[in-house]
Protein backbone atom coordinates (compact mmCIF):
# COMPACT_ATOMS: atom_id res chain seq x y z
CA UNK A 1 0.00 0.00 0.00
CA UNK A 2 1.74 3.19 -1.13
CA UNK A 3 1.65 6.24 1.93
CA UNK A 4 0.15 9.11 2.25
CA UNK A 5 2.53 10.91 0.39
CA UNK A 6 0.84 9.47 -2.98
CA UNK A 7 -2.49 11.42 -1.95
CA UNK A 8 -2.37 14.93 -2.59
CA UNK A 9 -3.40 16.49 1.19
CA UNK A 10 -2.30 19.85 -0.63
CA UNK A 11 -4.35 19.96 -3.78
CA UNK A 12 -7.05 18.60 -1.45
CA UNK A 13 -6.78 21.61 1.07
CA UNK A 14 -6.87 23.98 -1.95
CA UNK A 15 -10.08 22.34 -2.90
CA UNK A 16 -11.38 23.24 0.49
CA UNK A 17 -9.93 26.74 0.80
CA UNK A 18 -11.16 27.29 -3.11
CA UNK A 19 -14.50 26.37 -0.75
CA UNK A 20 -14.04 29.09 1.33
CA UNK A 21 -14.39 31.97 -1.08
CA UNK A 22 -16.57 34.80 -1.63
CA UNK A 23 -19.52 33.65 -3.16
CA UNK A 24 -19.08 30.01 -2.56
CA UNK A 25 -21.00 27.61 -0.55
CA UNK A 26 -18.36 27.51 2.70
CA UNK A 27 -17.78 31.54 2.20
CA UNK A 28 -19.69 32.43 6.08
CA UNK A 29 -16.94 34.35 7.70
CA UNK A 30 -18.54 33.68 11.09
CA UNK A 31 -18.56 29.72 10.22
CA UNK A 32 -14.77 29.41 8.79
CA UNK A 33 -11.12 30.81 9.37
CA UNK A 34 -10.67 30.22 5.73
CA UNK A 35 -13.25 32.40 4.31
CA UNK A 36 -13.08 34.94 6.72
CA UNK A 37 -9.35 35.30 5.98
CA UNK A 38 -10.38 36.29 2.41
CA UNK A 39 -13.51 37.83 3.28
CA UNK A 40 -11.47 40.52 5.22
CA UNK A 41 -8.73 40.76 2.50
CA UNK A 42 -5.01 40.29 1.12
CA UNK A 43 -3.90 42.01 4.12
CA UNK A 44 -5.15 39.71 6.92
CA UNK A 45 -3.49 36.21 5.89
CA UNK A 46 -0.27 37.76 4.19
CA UNK A 47 0.33 39.09 7.88
CA UNK A 48 -0.12 35.68 8.75
CA UNK A 49 2.72 34.40 5.90
CA UNK A 50 5.00 36.72 8.04
CA UNK A 51 4.05 36.06 11.25
CA UNK A 52 4.40 31.96 10.75
CA UNK A 53 7.76 32.54 8.69
CA UNK A 54 9.33 33.67 12.05
CA UNK A 55 7.77 31.18 14.19
CA UNK A 56 8.95 28.23 11.86
CA UNK A 57 12.51 30.26 12.40
CA UNK A 58 11.91 30.50 16.07
CA UNK A 59 11.01 26.37 16.13
CA UNK A 60 13.80 25.69 14.04
CA UNK A 61 16.02 27.61 16.03
CA UNK A 62 14.61 25.53 19.12
CA UNK A 63 15.03 22.40 17.54
CA UNK A 64 18.98 23.02 17.61
CA UNK A 65 18.82 23.08 21.20
CA UNK A 66 16.84 19.98 21.42
CA UNK A 67 13.36 21.85 21.14
CA UNK A 68 10.35 19.38 19.90
CA UNK A 69 10.68 19.07 16.31
CA UNK A 70 6.59 18.66 15.64
CA UNK A 71 6.97 22.73 16.38
CA UNK A 72 8.77 23.10 13.53
CA UNK A 73 6.67 20.79 11.21
CA UNK A 74 3.37 22.62 13.08
CA UNK A 75 4.92 25.97 12.28
CA UNK A 76 6.11 25.15 8.45
CA UNK A 77 2.25 23.86 8.31
CA UNK A 78 0.93 26.75 9.40
CA UNK A 79 2.75 28.94 7.05
CA UNK A 80 2.36 26.52 3.97
CA UNK A 81 -1.34 26.60 4.69
CA UNK A 82 -1.39 30.68 4.57
CA UNK A 83 0.59 30.45 1.48
CA UNK A 84 -2.24 28.33 -0.10
CA UNK A 85 -4.96 30.67 1.06
CA UNK A 86 -3.09 33.51 -0.84
CA UNK A 87 -2.26 31.46 -3.84
CA UNK A 88 -6.21 30.85 -3.56
CA UNK A 89 -6.73 34.22 -3.41
CA UNK A 90 -5.07 35.28 -6.76
CA UNK A 91 -6.55 31.53 -8.55
CA UNK A 92 -3.46 30.21 -8.06
CA UNK A 93 -2.57 26.67 -6.08
CA UNK A 94 0.02 24.10 -4.93
CA UNK A 95 0.69 22.54 -8.39
CA UNK A 96 1.47 25.89 -9.65
CA UNK A 97 4.29 26.27 -6.86
CA UNK A 98 5.27 22.43 -7.54
CA UNK A 99 5.32 23.02 -11.68
CA UNK A 100 7.77 26.09 -10.57
CA UNK A 101 9.82 23.54 -8.50
CA UNK A 102 10.18 20.96 -10.73
CA UNK A 103 10.89 23.96 -13.31
CA UNK A 104 13.61 25.47 -11.38
CA UNK A 105 15.31 23.49 -9.35
CA UNK A 106 16.48 20.92 -11.84
CA UNK A 107 13.62 18.41 -11.90
CA UNK A 108 12.06 18.85 -15.06
CA UNK A 109 12.08 15.80 -15.70
CA UNK A 110 10.42 14.51 -12.86
CA UNK A 111 6.83 15.26 -13.58
CA UNK A 112 7.21 12.74 -16.48
CA UNK A 113 9.31 9.91 -14.06
CA UNK A 114 6.70 10.28 -11.93
CA UNK A 115 4.23 9.28 -14.31
CA UNK A 116 6.19 6.81 -15.68
CA UNK A 117 7.14 5.48 -11.87
CA UNK A 118 3.39 5.49 -10.49
CA UNK A 119 2.41 3.21 -13.59
CA UNK A 120 5.25 0.89 -13.00
CA UNK A 121 4.27 0.88 -9.34
CA UNK A 122 0.73 0.12 -10.20
CA UNK A 123 1.88 -2.25 -12.69
CA UNK A 124 3.86 -4.44 -9.59
CA UNK A 125 1.24 -3.93 -7.15
CA UNK A 126 -1.35 -5.49 -9.71
CA UNK A 127 0.69 -8.92 -9.56
CA UNK A 128 -0.37 -11.24 -7.77
CA UNK B 1 -2.29 6.81 -14.92
CA UNK B 2 -2.13 9.30 -12.54
CA UNK B 3 -0.21 12.87 -13.02
CA UNK B 4 2.39 13.30 -10.37
CA UNK B 5 0.67 15.40 -7.71
CA UNK B 6 2.22 18.35 -5.87
CA UNK B 7 3.09 16.49 -3.07
CA UNK B 8 5.02 13.78 -5.32
CA UNK B 9 7.16 16.77 -6.64
CA UNK B 10 7.46 18.18 -2.95
CA UNK B 11 9.00 14.52 -1.78
CA UNK B 12 11.19 14.07 -4.81
CA UNK B 13 12.75 17.27 -4.06
CA UNK B 14 12.87 16.20 -0.34
CA UNK B 15 15.00 13.34 -1.66
CA UNK B 16 17.35 16.02 -3.76
CA UNK B 17 17.63 17.68 -0.80
CA UNK B 18 18.41 15.02 1.45
CA UNK B 19 21.38 13.76 -1.07
CA UNK B 20 22.84 17.24 -0.58
CA UNK B 21 23.46 16.54 3.33
CA UNK B 22 26.75 16.44 4.93
CA UNK B 23 28.27 13.24 4.10
CA UNK B 24 26.01 12.22 1.39
CA UNK B 25 27.76 12.01 -2.04
CA UNK B 26 25.91 15.36 -3.28
CA UNK B 27 27.57 17.52 -0.14
CA UNK B 28 29.79 19.30 -2.36
CA UNK B 29 29.06 22.72 -1.17
CA UNK B 30 30.90 24.13 -3.84
CA UNK B 31 28.56 22.34 -6.81
CA UNK B 32 25.65 22.93 -5.03
CA UNK B 33 23.68 25.13 -3.30
CA UNK B 34 21.57 23.31 -1.24
CA UNK B 35 24.51 21.48 -0.42
CA UNK B 36 25.99 24.93 0.70
CA UNK B 37 23.08 25.93 2.74
CA UNK B 38 23.38 22.45 4.48
CA UNK B 39 27.18 23.19 5.83
CA UNK B 40 26.56 26.62 6.47
CA UNK B 41 24.45 25.58 8.80
CA UNK B 42 20.29 26.48 10.29
CA UNK B 43 20.87 30.58 10.03
CA UNK B 44 21.66 30.50 6.28
CA UNK B 45 18.90 28.51 5.06
CA UNK B 46 16.64 30.34 8.18
CA UNK B 47 16.99 33.65 7.02
CA UNK B 48 15.94 32.86 3.77
CA UNK B 49 12.81 31.79 5.17
CA UNK B 50 12.35 35.50 6.43
CA UNK B 51 13.26 36.87 3.66
CA UNK B 52 11.31 34.92 0.65
CA UNK B 53 7.91 35.43 3.25
CA UNK B 54 8.82 39.14 3.04
CA UNK B 55 9.50 38.71 -1.08
CA UNK B 56 5.98 36.38 -1.55
CA UNK B 57 4.23 39.05 0.48
CA UNK B 58 5.39 42.26 -1.73
CA UNK B 59 4.43 40.18 -5.18
CA UNK B 60 1.41 39.19 -3.40
CA UNK B 61 0.82 43.13 -2.89
CA UNK B 62 1.53 43.80 -6.42
CA UNK B 63 -0.93 41.24 -7.76
CA UNK B 64 -3.59 43.37 -5.99
CA UNK B 65 -2.70 46.25 -8.66
CA UNK B 66 -2.53 43.91 -11.70
CA UNK B 67 1.29 42.30 -10.56
CA UNK B 68 2.23 39.11 -12.57
CA UNK B 69 1.26 36.23 -10.44
CA UNK B 70 4.19 34.26 -11.92
CA UNK B 71 6.69 36.36 -9.49
CA UNK B 72 3.96 35.24 -6.42
CA UNK B 73 4.04 31.85 -7.29
CA UNK B 74 8.25 31.84 -7.99
CA UNK B 75 8.16 33.69 -4.27
CA UNK B 76 6.10 30.71 -2.59
CA UNK B 77 8.14 28.29 -4.65
CA UNK B 78 11.12 29.70 -3.19
CA UNK B 79 9.67 29.85 0.23
CA UNK B 80 8.47 26.17 0.37
CA UNK B 81 11.78 25.40 -1.01
CA UNK B 82 14.00 26.66 1.79
CA UNK B 83 11.09 25.39 3.89
CA UNK B 84 12.26 21.97 2.77
CA UNK B 85 15.68 22.24 3.12
CA UNK B 86 15.34 23.52 7.11
CA UNK B 87 13.00 19.85 7.49
CA UNK B 88 15.74 18.04 5.99
CA UNK B 89 18.23 19.56 8.48
CA UNK B 90 16.06 18.41 11.14
CA UNK B 91 15.00 14.94 10.10
CA UNK B 92 11.62 15.80 8.24
CA UNK B 93 10.31 16.04 5.49
CA UNK B 94 6.80 17.23 3.20
CA UNK B 95 4.79 13.98 4.58
CA UNK B 96 5.26 15.32 8.27
CA UNK B 97 3.95 18.62 7.14
CA UNK B 98 1.08 17.35 4.85
CA UNK B 99 0.25 14.98 7.87
CA UNK B 100 0.12 17.85 10.03
CA UNK B 101 -2.17 19.95 7.74
CA UNK B 102 -4.14 17.09 7.33
CA UNK B 103 -4.60 16.34 10.61
CA UNK B 104 -5.21 19.93 11.48
CA UNK B 105 -7.32 21.40 9.01
CA UNK B 106 -10.18 18.65 9.13
CA UNK B 107 -9.35 16.86 6.09
CA UNK B 108 -8.64 13.55 8.92
CA UNK B 109 -10.53 11.39 6.61
CA UNK B 110 -8.39 12.33 3.52
CA UNK B 111 -5.94 10.56 3.93
CA UNK B 112 -7.46 7.42 4.50
CA UNK B 113 -10.01 7.99 1.54
CA UNK B 114 -7.02 8.47 -0.24
CA UNK B 115 -5.50 5.13 0.59
CA UNK B 116 -8.52 3.72 -0.56
CA UNK B 117 -9.29 5.51 -3.75
CA UNK B 118 -5.39 4.67 -4.49
CA UNK B 119 -6.26 0.81 -3.80
CA UNK B 120 -9.22 0.71 -5.78
CA UNK B 121 -7.26 3.27 -9.21
CA UNK B 122 -4.30 0.24 -8.59
CA UNK B 123 -7.09 -2.61 -8.11
CA UNK B 124 -8.59 -1.37 -11.58
CA UNK B 125 -5.14 -0.59 -13.11
CA UNK B 126 -4.48 -3.95 -12.77
CA UNK B 127 -7.01 -5.28 -14.44
CA UNK B 128 -6.44 -6.36 -17.82
CA UNK C 1 13.07 76.08 18.80
CA UNK C 2 14.21 72.69 18.90
CA UNK C 3 11.51 70.03 17.62
CA UNK C 4 10.64 66.68 19.77
CA UNK C 5 13.87 64.95 17.80
CA UNK C 6 16.04 66.77 20.84
CA UNK C 7 14.12 64.74 23.56
CA UNK C 8 14.95 61.35 23.66
CA UNK C 9 11.57 59.29 23.32
CA UNK C 10 13.19 55.82 22.37
CA UNK C 11 15.38 56.24 25.49
CA UNK C 12 12.06 56.95 27.70
CA UNK C 13 10.13 54.71 26.10
CA UNK C 14 12.82 52.36 26.67
CA UNK C 15 12.72 53.28 30.92
CA UNK C 16 9.19 52.61 30.61
CA UNK C 17 9.63 48.80 29.39
CA UNK C 18 12.67 48.31 31.87
CA UNK C 19 9.71 49.20 34.54
CA UNK C 20 7.56 46.40 33.40
CA UNK C 21 10.22 43.65 33.68
CA UNK C 22 9.96 40.86 36.07
CA UNK C 23 10.22 42.18 39.86
CA UNK C 24 10.13 45.73 38.83
CA UNK C 25 6.89 47.93 39.89
CA UNK C 26 5.25 47.70 36.90
CA UNK C 27 5.71 44.59 36.30
CA UNK C 28 2.16 42.82 36.30
CA UNK C 29 1.08 41.17 33.26
CA UNK C 30 -2.82 41.82 33.98
CA UNK C 31 -2.00 45.55 33.81
CA UNK C 32 0.61 45.75 31.28
CA UNK C 33 1.02 44.49 27.30
CA UNK C 34 4.83 45.10 27.89
CA UNK C 35 4.93 43.40 31.32
CA UNK C 36 3.01 40.61 29.69
CA UNK C 37 5.42 40.01 26.85
CA UNK C 38 8.27 40.08 28.90
CA UNK C 39 6.54 37.64 31.67
CA UNK C 40 5.46 35.30 28.49
CA UNK C 41 8.83 35.18 26.97
CA UNK C 42 11.27 35.59 24.13
CA UNK C 43 9.19 34.10 21.48
CA UNK C 44 6.28 36.22 22.57
CA UNK C 45 7.86 39.55 21.01
CA UNK C 46 10.28 37.74 18.55
CA UNK C 47 6.84 36.73 16.57
CA UNK C 48 5.83 40.69 16.84
CA UNK C 49 8.99 41.35 15.61
CA UNK C 50 8.33 38.74 12.60
CA UNK C 51 4.68 40.43 12.98
CA UNK C 52 5.40 44.21 12.46
CA UNK C 53 8.12 43.84 9.90
CA UNK C 54 5.48 42.40 7.33
CA UNK C 55 2.90 44.92 8.21
CA UNK C 56 5.57 47.64 7.78
CA UNK C 57 6.22 46.17 4.43
CA UNK C 58 2.73 45.39 3.61
CA UNK C 59 2.05 48.98 4.23
CA UNK C 60 4.70 50.57 2.21
CA UNK C 61 3.71 48.73 -0.55
CA UNK C 62 0.35 50.38 -0.29
CA UNK C 63 2.31 53.97 -0.10
CA UNK C 64 3.43 53.12 -3.46
CA UNK C 65 0.15 53.82 -4.91
CA UNK C 66 -1.43 56.19 -2.68
CA UNK C 67 -1.99 54.88 0.68
CA UNK C 68 -1.98 56.45 3.77
CA UNK C 69 1.87 57.26 4.57
CA UNK C 70 0.43 57.64 8.81
CA UNK C 71 0.28 53.87 8.72
CA UNK C 72 4.03 52.99 7.42
CA UNK C 73 4.89 55.03 10.06
CA UNK C 74 2.28 53.39 12.81
CA UNK C 75 3.66 49.95 11.46
CA UNK C 76 7.34 51.38 11.98
CA UNK C 77 6.56 52.27 15.43
CA UNK C 78 5.18 48.68 16.28
CA UNK C 79 8.47 47.43 14.81
CA UNK C 80 10.65 49.25 16.83
CA UNK C 81 8.53 48.94 19.69
CA UNK C 82 8.94 45.31 19.66
CA UNK C 83 12.27 45.09 19.12
CA UNK C 84 13.07 47.99 22.01
CA UNK C 85 10.98 44.96 24.31
CA UNK C 86 13.70 42.66 22.90
CA UNK C 87 16.31 44.65 23.68
CA UNK C 88 15.28 45.08 27.20
CA UNK C 89 14.65 41.64 27.91
CA UNK C 90 18.40 41.14 26.90
CA UNK C 91 20.11 43.72 29.11
CA UNK C 92 19.96 46.14 26.06
CA UNK C 93 18.70 49.33 24.81
CA UNK C 94 18.29 51.62 22.09
CA UNK C 95 21.80 54.08 22.87
CA UNK C 96 23.41 50.44 21.89
CA UNK C 97 21.44 50.59 18.41
CA UNK C 98 22.18 53.81 17.78
CA UNK C 99 25.89 53.45 18.72
CA UNK C 100 26.23 50.70 16.59
CA UNK C 101 24.68 52.61 13.80
CA UNK C 102 27.23 55.53 14.54
CA UNK C 103 29.53 53.42 14.46
CA UNK C 104 28.85 51.14 11.29
CA UNK C 105 27.45 54.08 8.99
CA UNK C 106 29.87 56.04 8.75
CA UNK C 107 28.93 58.36 11.37
CA UNK C 108 31.63 57.82 13.92
CA UNK C 109 32.43 61.39 14.50
CA UNK C 110 28.63 61.94 14.60
CA UNK C 111 28.26 61.36 18.44
CA UNK C 112 31.59 63.66 19.15
CA UNK C 113 30.55 66.35 16.71
CA UNK C 114 26.66 66.02 18.38
CA UNK C 115 28.69 66.73 21.73
CA UNK C 116 30.71 69.57 20.45
CA UNK C 117 27.09 71.48 18.84
CA UNK C 118 25.53 70.85 22.24
CA UNK C 119 28.57 72.12 23.70
CA UNK C 120 28.30 75.20 21.69
CA UNK C 121 24.53 75.56 22.16
CA UNK C 122 24.66 75.07 26.17
CA UNK C 123 27.51 77.98 25.74
CA UNK C 124 24.87 80.09 23.83
CA UNK C 125 22.21 79.04 26.05
CA UNK C 126 24.72 80.14 29.11
CA UNK C 127 25.58 83.53 27.28
CA UNK C 128 23.49 86.03 29.72
CA UNK D 1 26.41 69.37 28.57
CA UNK D 2 24.51 66.68 27.24
CA UNK D 3 25.54 63.55 25.58
CA UNK D 4 24.37 62.65 21.93
CA UNK D 5 21.00 61.16 22.02
CA UNK D 6 19.39 58.08 20.01
CA UNK D 7 16.92 59.84 18.20
CA UNK D 8 20.18 62.63 17.31
CA UNK D 9 22.03 59.93 15.84
CA UNK D 10 19.05 58.90 13.93
CA UNK D 11 17.62 62.00 12.79
CA UNK D 12 21.76 62.60 11.79
CA UNK D 13 21.34 59.01 9.85
CA UNK D 14 18.37 59.95 8.12
CA UNK D 15 19.92 63.15 7.30
CA UNK D 16 22.74 60.78 5.75
CA UNK D 17 20.25 58.89 3.73
CA UNK D 18 17.85 62.16 2.35
CA UNK D 19 21.43 62.91 0.72
CA UNK D 20 21.24 59.58 -1.33
CA UNK D 21 18.05 60.11 -2.94
CA UNK D 22 17.85 60.27 -6.57
CA UNK D 23 18.41 64.04 -7.71
CA UNK D 24 20.30 64.90 -4.20
CA UNK D 25 24.32 65.28 -4.62
CA UNK D 26 25.07 62.09 -2.87
CA UNK D 27 22.41 59.60 -5.10
CA UNK D 28 25.25 57.81 -6.89
CA UNK D 29 23.87 54.22 -7.06
CA UNK D 30 27.78 53.52 -7.66
CA UNK D 31 28.83 55.10 -4.48
CA UNK D 32 26.38 55.01 -2.28
CA UNK D 33 24.82 51.33 -0.77
CA UNK D 34 22.01 53.58 0.22
CA UNK D 35 21.40 55.55 -2.97
CA UNK D 36 21.70 52.33 -4.39
CA UNK D 37 18.60 51.00 -2.19
CA UNK D 38 16.64 53.98 -3.30
CA UNK D 39 17.32 54.28 -6.85
CA UNK D 40 16.54 50.10 -7.21
CA UNK D 41 12.81 50.97 -5.45
CA UNK D 42 10.67 49.73 -2.45
CA UNK D 43 11.12 46.19 -3.21
CA UNK D 44 15.16 46.49 -2.59
CA UNK D 45 15.15 47.43 0.67
CA UNK D 46 11.64 46.64 1.94
CA UNK D 47 13.15 43.08 1.37
CA UNK D 48 15.62 44.37 3.49
CA UNK D 49 13.51 44.81 6.19
CA UNK D 50 11.89 41.54 6.26
CA UNK D 51 15.19 39.93 6.35
CA UNK D 52 16.95 41.92 9.03
CA UNK D 53 13.75 41.42 11.56
CA UNK D 54 14.14 37.85 10.55
CA UNK D 55 17.97 37.87 11.39
CA UNK D 56 17.58 39.77 14.69
CA UNK D 57 15.05 37.23 15.93
CA UNK D 58 17.49 34.58 15.05
CA UNK D 59 19.88 36.58 17.09
CA UNK D 60 17.69 36.92 20.20
CA UNK D 61 17.15 33.35 19.93
CA UNK D 62 20.99 32.65 19.96
CA UNK D 63 21.39 35.22 23.38
CA UNK D 64 18.59 32.70 24.85
CA UNK D 65 21.39 30.25 25.16
CA UNK D 66 24.45 32.46 25.77
CA UNK D 67 24.88 33.78 22.41
CA UNK D 68 26.59 36.99 22.01
CA UNK D 69 23.94 40.08 22.94
CA UNK D 70 26.30 42.87 20.35
CA UNK D 71 25.22 40.37 16.98
CA UNK D 72 21.37 41.25 18.60
CA UNK D 73 22.19 45.08 18.74
CA UNK D 74 23.61 44.68 15.20
CA UNK D 75 20.72 42.96 14.03
CA UNK D 76 18.01 45.46 15.64
CA UNK D 77 20.72 48.18 13.79
CA UNK D 78 19.95 46.49 10.23
CA UNK D 79 16.55 46.46 10.83
CA UNK D 80 16.31 50.41 11.89
CA UNK D 81 18.49 51.55 9.17
CA UNK D 82 16.59 49.89 6.12
CA UNK D 83 13.15 51.32 7.83
CA UNK D 84 14.90 54.48 7.80
CA UNK D 85 15.47 53.81 4.32
CA UNK D 86 12.04 53.25 3.65
CA UNK D 87 10.56 56.14 5.66
CA UNK D 88 12.86 58.56 3.93
CA UNK D 89 11.63 57.17 0.46
CA UNK D 90 8.13 58.29 1.78
CA UNK D 91 9.23 61.45 2.65
CA UNK D 92 9.06 60.45 6.23
CA UNK D 93 11.54 60.03 9.40
CA UNK D 94 12.32 58.65 12.78
CA UNK D 95 10.90 62.16 14.35
CA UNK D 96 7.26 60.63 12.44
CA UNK D 97 8.08 57.17 14.40
CA UNK D 98 8.69 58.73 17.83
CA UNK D 99 6.24 61.04 17.61
CA UNK D 100 3.98 58.30 17.08
CA UNK D 101 5.37 56.51 19.84
CA UNK D 102 4.95 59.05 22.44
CA UNK D 103 1.24 58.97 21.12
CA UNK D 104 0.68 55.69 21.03
CA UNK D 105 2.40 54.38 23.89
CA UNK D 106 1.56 56.31 26.98
CA UNK D 107 4.09 58.58 26.49
CA UNK D 108 1.97 61.10 25.73
CA UNK D 109 3.18 63.84 27.75
CA UNK D 110 6.12 63.59 26.55
CA UNK D 111 6.44 65.71 23.53
CA UNK D 112 4.74 68.16 25.04
CA UNK D 113 6.74 68.76 27.64
CA UNK D 114 9.82 68.07 25.37
CA UNK D 115 8.44 71.20 23.47
CA UNK D 116 8.23 73.23 26.41
CA UNK D 117 11.51 72.45 27.61
CA UNK D 118 12.42 73.28 24.16
CA UNK D 119 10.35 76.24 24.08
CA UNK D 120 12.02 77.43 27.75
CA UNK D 121 15.77 76.64 26.08
CA UNK D 122 14.92 78.70 22.35
CA UNK D 123 13.37 81.41 25.18
CA UNK D 124 16.87 81.75 26.69
CA UNK D 125 18.50 81.12 23.66
CA UNK D 126 16.99 84.04 22.23
CA UNK D 127 18.18 86.27 25.03
CA UNK D 128 20.63 88.53 24.22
Amino acid sequence: MRPATTTDILERLAAVIESRKPGQPGADPDRSYVARLLHTGPDAFLKKIGEEATEAVMAAKDCERGGDPARLVGEVADLWFHSLVALAHFGLGPADVAAELARREGLGGLEEKARRADGAAAAQESQP
